[in-house]
């Protein structure tokens, strides 16, 4: 937190805007045939422009080495140190479909699952689901009753997937998954991993009985696997940080969730450029927009290198439209997915910062051996937010 | 302090002498018609022979995106971490004009001001008086008795500065300005900002009251302001660190003053290059010495391209007089001051070091983007010394 508190001492207002891009695991490797990453081998006409009058560089995520997850990589990006603040996946998921979360909470996922006669698990996402299905079944565990002087309260999230929220005093969330993660096998008891964290564990054991009785005419979802417990902990916001009016513009909850416990207003959107570029367009309150576009990542899960720089060259046509709209452009990835790998990786991550301060080298394009060379230099994620703020006027002189 | 111990505990004597040299807010931005910083533009066959054979990067100041101020900048340069070690402008001051100053004083700078019949500030700077005027009235400040128990000794800076020192038992410096920093109000009242500060205030206080009647019969300079108060805790010295006789030469005193801090010899200079040459060459002694070239910063505050352009190329002709007098020569800035903004920047700063260790890598010339790809890379401004002291054989071999 230091580091924190003395960018917040620093903190001054500025008239110019920050579009903050992530393009989720933007970063990649060379094809072994071309030799050319997915970013290089895009044509991406307003990144090169940016690029030829920005700064270039290469963030990484975590720490040398460390492959990360989305959500730790976007705390990194959003100035906090992602390995000190470790925030679970169940708070994450709790504020993403913007639960009404409090300091103490415990907050887990849950999936929808099939058990059988015996109480083995068969599918641990209940056939798939759809939301028409999966939001009455949340309503329905919402509606139970409390038990005696705690609220628990259940969001759908998409699909099989929802997360319920335990509220009540004394309550600690170091509580072992119950998802056994194969089939065949019946589900976890909810282990407390620390002494205070019993009461919360007996109580998340009641709640897996209650929901399978609750459930117990359903077919395919008769039944609930927990992971990702946690306790919230709210973070010092962009607000109190920087006074910046911060807002996220993002197709799935999980970005959403990160994105509000930065303090940003979360704006949901359609996975699609027009509903983004309009979603954006329309927020001109804030002077500072986290937009996150998904696909890149999920083409490079997918293995497919042709398709990772299609969803890049979409991203690049969102950017243009977007350019005019704002002082600092900054363009980077929340971590590497290289399609080579079909999978998350620790490789630095592109940068981009372009604004009317950039020491521009007149580079010739975005693309991972460019930002090498470029005058960022290697940097923390954790640098990416105060560089930004700097361009934007909003870090005032050190000392006399 | 844990980085300053290991550095100590590796120290040793050589006898390769060291030129530190440090061009005031020397980093810069590409001029907007020819796409060259003021370094770029600037004629310097002097730094281009040391870039051939030296080694080259960029020192980031504080930490990224952070603007500093020229004291917590030389700070840094020094080795210190200047976020840990921040140190007012009063101790500067004081310390820059070879006070006496110990452990536990307070000190603060003054302006001497003109206030009107309702004791309202008609002008911050006493309408410049000079040296003749501001000197002498120091010296009546100086000569007013001392309330029970307290030394208080006033000394003369420039023109209309002078700073006070406040030694005695249980004071601390943590008391507001009294510099309304606008006319037509009258000075603020030292206030205290936490308990301990609360009698060095009332002091304070008194103070302002007793050189209000000592300078009555002062037209334009009848009253002060008082600012950046602190109270000093020396830093280990260079000598004490790593044994180096070092040797400071600037023009300005608050330089003189952060180098008196770090325990080097300081030499006040004229603000000239064949003054600055003969006081270095003098100084045969030294093992160390830093020569501070001020106007390079002054340039770029004025927003005049060219003229700091003009300043780079005669810090050059300084540098070549006096690169066969050292075996390592470092030059850098503390900060950026790019012309295109008019203040100094949070830009990382070109970093030049030569000796006869160096990886050359035959740089074609000194400048931002030639360091970008420099085989220092891009390091933290602490980090130069250290550099330094390895390249003059002055850190021995760290476990066998």
């Amino acid at each position: 937190m230091a580091h924190l508190d003395f960018y917040r001492s620093l903190a001054v207002p500025s008239d110019r805007r920050i579009l903050f891009m992530v393009l989720d695991g933007l970063g990649g490797l060379p094809h072994v045939h071309t030799g050319e990453t997915e970013l290089e081998a895009a044509k991406t006409p307003n990144l090169d422009r940016l690029a030829a009058r920005g700064e270039l560089g290469l963030s990484t995520p975590i720490l040398p080495g460390v492959t990360p997850g989305s959500g730790p990589a976007h705390i990194g990006l959003f100035g906090y140190d992602p390995v000190e603040h470790q925030v679970g996946r169940g708070v994450l998921a709790a504020l993403g479909v913007g639960a009404d979360l409090r300091p103490g909470d415990v907050a887990a996922r849950i999936n929808f699952c099939s058990l059988n006669a015996e109480g083995q698990v068969t599918d641990r996402r209940a056939g798939r689901i759809g939301d028409e299905i999966g939001a009455p079944l949340a309503e329905r565990l919402d509606a139970m009753p409390d038990p005696a002087g705690v609220e628990m309260r259940v969001r759908h999230v998409k699909q099989y997937r929802a997360c319920v929220i335990l509220r009540g005093a004394g309550l600690e969330g170091d509580i072992a998954d119950t998802d056994p993660l194969v089939t065949g096998v019946p589900p976890l008891a909810p282990v407390a991993q620390s002494e205070g964290s019993e009461r919360a564990a007996a109580l998340v054991a009641d709640f897996v009985t209650r929901a399978a009785d609750a459930l117990d005419d359903q077919g395919a979802a008769n039944g609930v696997l927990l992971r990702g417990f946690d306790g919230y902990s709210p973070l010092p916001t962009m607000g109190e940080l920087y006074g910046l009016t911060a807002a996220a513009v993002a197709a799935y909850p999980m970005y959403l969730g990160v994105a509000r416990l930065a303090g940003m207003a979360a704006h949901p959107v359609k996975d699609e450029p027009d509903a983004m570029v309009e979603q954006v367009k329309s927020l001109d309150g804030a002077d500072f927009v986290f937009l996150h576009y998904k696909s890149t990542d999920s083409k490079g899960e997918d293995g497919d290198f042709d398709a990772k720089v299609a969803e890049v060259e979409k991203a690049d046509g969102v950017i243009g439209r977007l350019v005019e709209d704002f002082d600092v452009v900054m363009v980077t990835g929340d971590h590497s997915t290289p399609s080579r790998m079909s999978a998350h990786s620790w490789h630095p991550v592109p940068l981009l910062i372009a604004g009317p301060d950039a020491r521009s080298q007149n580079h010739p394009g975005f693309g991972e051996r460019e930002c090498v060379g470029g005058s960022l230099g290697h940097v923390s994620a954790s640098d990416v937010l105060p560089l930004v703020l700097a361009h934007a006027g909003r870090l005032r002189k050190f000392g006399a």
